[in-house]
């Protein structure tokens, strides 16, 4: 069997419905598989149908727990939901899958739920990789709705936030003035600002605080303030509006025309980064001659020495390769 | 004034010992200034002497309070002592520098203790960047020892560990499971395991733990085993050890060759990483073209509306620039 067969095959079942070869195509993602170009061509004219929803936030605001809330507010009204909780400060797989096993309880049975948590591999790179590629197979197997939750905290949830249609910035209350800088700096991606725990002493500031931020903040779309849903997760309260929320973005973004404007974006960026990796598989190739490795263990003893300074010495390598 | 000359001036007065120009070369680093290359390439020749000693862990293991620790042990041994806090989680800077300040009063008036954050920025390539080029801007200003010391969480911590020649990870008792897990992660980084919080209950389980872990660990240096210390860092407790431990690894270093080869790996991963940058300035250059913009657009749009794959679209692209 070619390799492209494979592919191919693998495409087939889980477009069929085939969980097993979902979570298989999620890890060959995860593992960077070579096999991944031909994964992605099979599934290219099946995907653009799921609406994607991004929920970031700090550690302890209830991530979680709204994505659960959400999946069953979705499934109540009939759609199909994937979870795909991304975290990005972890190089190691396996340990959330434990924490999957637990989540799925509750919808064990509906084949309509399906959860998976993924690393991002050591490699910094790997992290603009693995979400696009693994929200593509999830799109072409068939779900109505992608909840992506980041775990874990850091830049890297403005980078998750950018994959999805409707971004969703949680807070909760008393969460302290770390957390209110973190507001500031992710009120850009936010499409709707979630209070989480709002029936905690402090809400009310909270809400106040990120109103003001709304009113002061800048966005690229003028035509949409990001919304602010009071929620407590935990015990649903809030969850039908929030859900009601995020059906009005996505109206928004299709009557604008910028669920097509965003969307688009997001391939160039991810087309770029891939053509970038093949730029970087060139170098890496022209690396592999023993004269060049020569030459870059010298550039090396010569920077590590204090010899030379590493934009001289990458100057010297790029002026070898071309 | 030429910008090479006030790269030069620049650097002329950090090398002699100004603060001020210090900082604005740090900022330059953090602001990915364009006379970068200028100013890395005027402090080549004074770089290689610091000891570079990386503390990383789990949030609330007391990474700042071992640093002060350490800073006071290693001034009152008469090194000149810089510490960089990086944050690799923050894309804001400014919020750390209060804090900055807070630290830095116990030193005020003592100018061989510099202590310095750095935010990275948004871009997740910036972090490779920021850490080095400070490093090397540090080490040119004469200090002995600089102790760059991780803020936030991540796999950002066990990059940063790279960069220095030794690297202390830090554990605490009663951390729960997740540290744990983490522990194993980093444990292939870990120069010196340092268990702080020692007085706490649950410290002889940590410490048996780690003891099990690097028992089982399996690392590049077959020579070094890495050792446990036991601190109670905010009473001072342990330091002492905790310097002869690493002045040990430092002497294994120089003694294996172990030092040069790992400075020259670094050395080889910074130039390799600048020339990709100078790649993908050319690729962005290429593209530039109002052809090649209208071609990605195109491009774009079949992406996001299912007609190709990116990896697919990726080759168009490539296959046009060669």
């Amino acid at each position: 069997m070619t390799e492209h067969s494979t592919a191919t095959e693998l495409v087939g079942r889980l477009v069929a419905g085939d969980r097993r070869a979902l979570a298989r195509a999620i890890s060959r993602v995860e593992n960077a598989d070579p096999d991944l170009p031909g994964i992605m061509s099979a599934l290219a004219s099946r995907t653009g149908r799921a609406r994607v929803v991004g929920l970031t936030g700090a550690p302890g605001v209830g991530k979680s727990t709204t994505t659960d809330a959400l999946t069953r507010a979705l499934r109540a009204q009939g759609h199909s939901v994937a979870v795909l909780a991304v975290d990005p400060s972890s190089p190691f797989s396996g340990g959330a899958l434990l924490g999957d096993r637990i989540r799925m309880q509750e919808h064990a049975g509906d084949r309509q739920v399906y959860i998976r948590s993924m690393a991002s591999r050591g490699h910094l790179g790997g992290l603009s990789w693995a979400a696009p590629h693994a929200l593509r197979v999830l799109d072409a197997a068939g779900f109505d709705v992608i909840l992506v939750e980041t775990v874990g905290v850091g830049q890297a949830e403005v980078e998750i936030a950018r994959h999805a249609d409707t971004t969703l910035v949680l807070s909760a209350p008393g969460m302290g003035d770390g957390v209110q800088a973190a507001k500031a700096g992710v009120l850009e991606v936010a499409d709707l600002l979630v209070v989480n725990k709002a029936d905690r002493e402090g809400a009310h500031a909270t809400i106040r605080e990120l109103r003001q931020m709304v009113s002061q903040g800048s966005r690229e779309e003028q035509d949409w303030k990001p919304r602010i849903v009071s929620l407590v997760a935990a015990r649903g309260e809030g969850v039908d509006e929030l859900v009601d929320r995020i059906t009005e973005h996505e109206r928004y973004l299709r009557d604008s025309g910028m669920l097509h404007r965003r969307r688009r974006q997001r391939a160039r960026e991810e087309i770029e980064a891939i053509a970038l990796a093949g730029l970087r598989t060139r170098l890496g190739a022209l690396w592999d001659g023993a004269q060049r490795q020569a030459m870059l263990d010298k550039l090396a003893d010569q920077v590590a020495t204090g010899g030379t300074d590493p934009y001289t010495a990458a100057d010297t390598l790029l002026a070898e390769l071309s």
